[in-house]
Formats: structure tokens, C-alpha cells, sequence
């Protein structure tokens, strides 16, 4: 238990965030935004005296007259579980914080909000159950989702990867349900690693029922983590807004199996624009639970990686954890890819009177074999032209330098 | 038979050919350059009178004074083959242009040649066996390729692919091999489409033996092409040079199957700097037999094309065979990205003073709120900059416009 940190929070900002985890359905933009500007205590005061904003108000609507909060602190605490929040240092900031650059990037007013703004917004808090601290497990977590209708192969695979994963130190994090998620979970725990399960209803409560005895398993090593209040259930729309809550603990997400135009997609596609990485595992094209992850490497705009095992998605999720910031790539230009030889030859091509090969080796100092050599390329390349008499700079490769 | 075309060329010609077929192993530039200097005619006649230039009269060396053309032209008719020349109106000039255009990149002076200098040149001249016209056949051809030692998930796609493409109209060009190449060959004739097999020995041998009954079959509708005159051996060095027929002559080439670390990838690389499409099936993870493919699959820079089906490989020869040219893509940058709103906005950005969102709205036609929607993403993307008081353009961004 990391209570001796949770300790230095004010137990009323605690209890004010536990209301409002439960008042307002986690995923708005606005009481996000509402919380951050007045604080919790001021801001779950307001909603309970009515005197929110009104767009804020009726997020809570008629549950801002209730108050379960002692009650689901106290169901919490029964079984194994501790609500932390923000103010809290277990609180898994750094991953996270790409939640609050999304959130950033949405509209103000309501009618030009999106399905996604409800969505792309830090949790208000985290109800977590089991004894390791959140932060330090998904520190060092990949994602590991994908279809609930799996095949064996795509649960080997799964459980190979979670292993492969946990042997090397890192946590595996999933939704905890049947197919994938639950593969990907015993791969963990067969490795002796620890692994998340990120559900979409209250900790208290296993979902689905029949995977009440592994996620006892889970929780002698690993945490099972939920931004819905003790006793919540699985209701169809939570799972998109836990969905998002996987992708942003995470430092990637690989998706293992997923059927043609499955949700699969939308998930990376969201990890993506998180920052993350995002891995898709390759299958037999004859299979219909590897489609999902075939249309996702066939999207080379988007970027997915195809892995077949453990050492590749960290080779990924390596390279992108040394750079945390979303920077665009600098654009590669034809001349990027020229040899120093060619360059210089490029270097020495004139803009308009054409010259001869010896001209622009005296001028690139180098061999006329070697300005031969380079010429074809680099007329190839439309970065110079063939006057008749000389060589000179193709009137769209720009200036040289 | 294609005989009316071929009758135009001098027989004088087709003879030289046929003897520079036998005297210079296929796929030296040299010889290409030599040829194409002086005429075929003048090239053999200089040759055996031993007065070429010693670099290309060493190629000949002691075959120089043999003479076995007349009995080659005989062998092969006996077996119902002919020789085509780059004479003939049936000659794949367009495909086979990409092989021109490469052997212009290689250096003159022999110490500079690699290994790719022996490969890639355009052939001397083509024996080919069966009734169909080869310029219309490879029109419209796929070239698959892959391990001898295919599993039964490799044959089985082998199979769909190529029947797939005859069914669409496209001839299937492979080696005629053991394994991935017999499976794409009876694919086609499964499909009742004709199929092509470029060997790497005399058109008069099967090679394998055991492929007698399908040579047989694919002569039926179908052609075997080779650059070696009847009789000639699969001499281990011809597959590299023989394998370059495949990718020259094809829009495009598919591994469908092949180890890790395999020579898939230089075959794929070498169809990749001709210009064509270059494509890999992915398979089980857990298979060996899909490493090949995967690790082809993984090296974005190379941009080896994911497919699952024949309208995928369509898709992508397709999409290159409208625009032959091999042009580097233009170069995207951050900019080009944004919608015509953030366009607007960055172009307002002044690039010292920073200016307050009204003022980029005013300047860029829109709303503030719209400004204050795209100013993250624009920030996000290092084109603008806070200066505590104003927005204004990153140093970076370069100016507007």
C-alpha cells in the first residue's frame, strides 16, 4: 500500500473527488476543465449547491442532490482498494499528461465538441484495487488488446508477448476480458510478472463474472484500476472512455487480434493520437481475427508497427519513450538520401548554363568517374537536368545547401 | 506464334543474338554497353574475330571461338521455342525499360562495378517457349515469389493469389520452383489463366525435373522464358541473374513466403530500386517460414506493402502503373497537414511580436473560437509560439504562405 503517500492529500479533496467520480460520468471535457479551474472541493461544493455553470451542472444533473461518497470510500477500502487522485504521487502523472495535451486541443463551446471530447480528458480519479502503486507499474506497461472472440493463435500469441513482456520487466496492461485481454493477462502472470487490468465498471465487481477467479490472480501482484465508483456496472458506453484510460497508462498498444472494421481501429487510432505507439500483430491472412490488424498495417499513413514478439514492441515503445514530446518528423527531402559524392556533385550543378562532368568535378573536388557515377541518380531524382550541353540544377530542386 | 512480327528482324541479327546468348553469360554490362554501341551484328562478328575491346573480349573468352547458334535456333524450334531479340515488335520493351534505366546508373570503370553490376542490365536476347505472345502476357503480370520449403498456409495463399489475378485478367510470373512458385503457377492454371515461368537453364529443361508434368501444363496457355539457350544447366549464379528477369519484367513482385534473413529481401530490394511494387504476405508469427515476410514488412523505410488478397496486390501495381516514371514523393511537411482554418490562422501569426487571438482572427477571416481550436495543434507542431503576451510564428516554422 502506498498510504503514507496518499496521506498527505486533505482526506476532504479525496472525498470531494470521490463524489464527483460518481456524480459526473468520467470522460467530460467541461467539469474537467470546471475542476481544474476551481479545484475539487470548490468545484464538487458548487455542483452540490447547484451553483455550477450550467453546462457543468447538468452534467451531474439529479446526482448532484446524492452523496455516496463515505459509502463508496468505505466499499473501497473492504475490498482492498484506495482511491487515488490527482494530489496524490502514486498518481501515474507522466502518462497521463498526454490526456491534458489532448484535452487542450478541444473547443471550448458544447455544439462544437466532438464524440472524441468526450472522451480525450484526464480521469478525475482512479479507483485502484490491490497493492502495488499504480505509477510505478505502468512506468514501464504496454497494452495488449484485441478481440474478445480470439482464436488460439491469437492467444498464444498474446500470452507469448505478455510474457515476453513481463520477463523483461514490463507490465502488461488490458481490459480484462474474454479472448485477448485475458490471454494477455495469464501470459503476465505466467511469467510472474505483474499485470493491470483497466475495467469499465467498479473494482468491486469482476467483469465478466467468469474471470472472478484470474482476476484474483491479478490482484496478488498487479492492480485492477477503474475510474467508476465500488458497485458500478459495465454500461456499453464506459468502455469507450476506458478504452482511452489503456491507451494513455500505457507507453503502446499492440493489438493482437481484431476483426475487419472492428473497434480495433479507432482504439490505435486514439493511442496515436496520444502520442503513443502502436504495434499490430500479423496473422494468417486467412483468418478473419487478424483482418483488423492487416488493415492497420496496410494504413502506412498512420504509422502502426508490425511486431512478432516482445524484443520488437520494445524496440518501439523504446525509441518513442527517449522522446516523450509529439514533435512532427522532419521532412525527409530527396537529397537527404544522397551520398556525400553526390551532394557535392548536386552542390556544384549551376543554376542555369549547363556545364560538362569535368567542370563539376574541378568544382565538387572529386573524380569525373565519380560525377558519372552520381549524374543518373541524381537525374533520377529530378534534382538535375541535361541541357544538351551541361548539367545544371533541375528548375525544381531548389537552391543547393 | 508471333513468327509474322519476328520475321521482320534480319536473321543476320537473331543469329548474332542467339550466339552472344551462349558466348557471354547473361547479365554482364559490359557486354550490354558494348552491344548497344556497335549494333549485335558488329558486337559478335568483332568477338569472334577476337577484336573486341579486351574487357568485353574477355567475357567471351575461350567461348569466342565456338559457334553453336545455328544448332541453339534448331533445338529450340525442335522444342517449340524461339528466340526474341530487342528487334522484335514481341520484345517487353516497357518493363524491361527499368533494366535500361538501372545498368545508366552503373560506373564504366570494372573496379567500380558491385556485385549489382552483373545483374542488373537489360537481357541480350530471350528464349521462349510456348505459343503465346510474351510482350502481352507480362502487360499485365505479378511476379510471386517464396521459399522451396513453403508450408501449407504458403501454398495455399500462393494458390489464391495467383488464381485471383488470372481471374482478374493478369498473368502470374514465377520460377517454377518447388514450394511457393509451383503453388502461384497452379494457382493461374487452376484458374484457367495463363502463368509464365522464367527459368534459370535452357527452356528445353525442366528444372526441377519433377516440375516436367507442370512445365507441360503451363506450356498449354503459358510461356517458359529463359536467357540461357536450350541445353544450358541452372548453374547456381544464374538464379541471382535470372531472379532480376522476374522483377524486371513483372509490375510488381509478392513474397509470399520466405525465412528470416533469406534472400526474399534482396529480391524485394532489387524490384524495389527497378521501381516496381514490392509486397509481402504476412503469416503466423510463429511461423519461420513468415519471417521473411515480416522483417520485409517491418523496414518502413523500404515500403514493402502489406497484402492479403490479389485486389490488394492490384491496388498497389496498379496505382504505380499509372505513372511509370520514378519520381520521389514531394516532400510533406507539418504545413501541409492543417486544415484550411489553421492554415489561415499561421499565415496571420506575425513573426515577432506575439498578437492575442482576437487579432489572428481578424487578420485570418474566422472566429476566435476557431483560432483558439487550432492554436494547440499549431503548437503542438512547433509552428507557433506563446511569448507570454501575444502568439506568434515558431523560429523554426519558416514564413507563411
Amino acid at each position: 500500500m502506498t498510504g503514507g503517500v496518499g496521506g498527505e492529500v486533505d482526506p476532504a479533496v479525496r472525498r470531494a473527488r470521490a463524489w464527483l467520480s460518481r456524480a459526473v460520468e468520467p470522460g467530460s471535457v467541461d467539469l474537467w476543465r470546471f475542476v481544474e479551474r476551481e479545484g475539487a472541493l470548490a468545484a464538487a461544493t458548487a455542483l452540490r449547491a447547484g451553483t455550477a455553470p450550467p453546462r457543468v451542472q447538468a452534467l451531474a444533473g439529479v446526482r448532484a442532490g446524492e452523496d455516496a461518497s463515505a459509502e463508496d470510500l468505505r466499499r473501497a477500502e473492504r475490498c482492498g482498494a484506495r482511491l487515488i487522485v490527482p494530489e496524490d504521487g502514486e498518481w501515474p502523472a507522466l502518462p497521463l499528461h498526454c490526456l491534458t495535451v489532448a484535452v487542450a486541443g478541444e473547443p471550448a463551446a458544447t455544439g462544437r465538441q466532438t464524440e472524441r471530447t468526450q472522451v480525450l480528458v484526464p480521469p478525475m480519479a482512479l479507483w485502484v484495487r490491490g497493492d502495488r502503486p499504480l505509477d510505478q507499474l505502468v512506468d514501464r506497461s504496454v497494452a495488449l488488446v484485441g478481440s474478445r472472440a480470439s482464436t488460439a493463435y491469437g492467444e498464444h500469441v498474446a500470452g507469448e508477448l505478455a510474457a515476453g513482456l513481463g520477463e523483461r520487466g514490463w507490465t502488461t496492461v488490458s481490459g480484462g476480458a474474454f479472448g485477448i485481454d485475458a490471454a494477455a493477462h495469464r501470459g503476465a502472470l505466467a511469467a510472474g510478472a505483474p499485470t493491470v487490468v483497466v475495467a469499465a465498471c467498479g473494482v468491486d465487481r469482476p467483469y465478466p463474472a467468469a474471470h472472478s477467479a484470474l482476476f484474483a490472480r491479478v490482484l496478488e501482484d498487479g492492480l485492477v484500476v477503474s475510474e467508476w465508483p465500488p458497485g458500478c456496472a459495465p454500461l456499453r458506453h464506459r468502455f469507450l472512455v476506458r478504452n482511452r484510460l489503456i491507451a494513455a497508462l500505457t507507453q503502446g498498444t499492440v493489438v493482437v487480434e481484431a476483426a475487419a472494421r472492428s473497434g480495433a481501429q479507432a482504439t490505435a487510432h486514439r493511442a496515436a493520437s496520444l502520442g503513443k505507439a502502436v504495434m499490430a500483430v500479423p496473422g494468417p491472412v486467412t483468418s478473419a481475427m487478424s483482418m483488423g490488424c492487416h488493415e492497420l498495417l496496410r494504413d502506412v499513413e498512420r504509422g502502426t508497427t508490425l511486431v512478432t514478439n516482445a524484443a520488437q514492441v520494445l524496440d518501439r515503445v523504446g525509441a518513442l519513450g527517449e522522446d516523450l514530446a509529439v514533435r512532427p518528423a522532419r521532412p525527409e527531402t530527396a537529397r537527404d538520401s544522397l551520398s556525400d559524392v553526390a551532394r557535392r556533385v548536386l552542390d556544384a550543378c549551376p543554376v542555369r548554363a549547363g556545364v560538362p562532368p569535368e567542370r563539376l568535378a574541378a568544382v565538387a573536388g572529386c573524380d569525373v568517374l565519380d560525377v558519372l557515377r552520381v549524374l543518373p541518380a541524381l537525374e533520377l531524382a529530378d534534382l538535375v537536368q541535361w541541357t544538351g550541353t551541361g548539367w545544371r540544377l533541375a528548375p525544381t530542386a531548389g537552391a543547393p545547401g
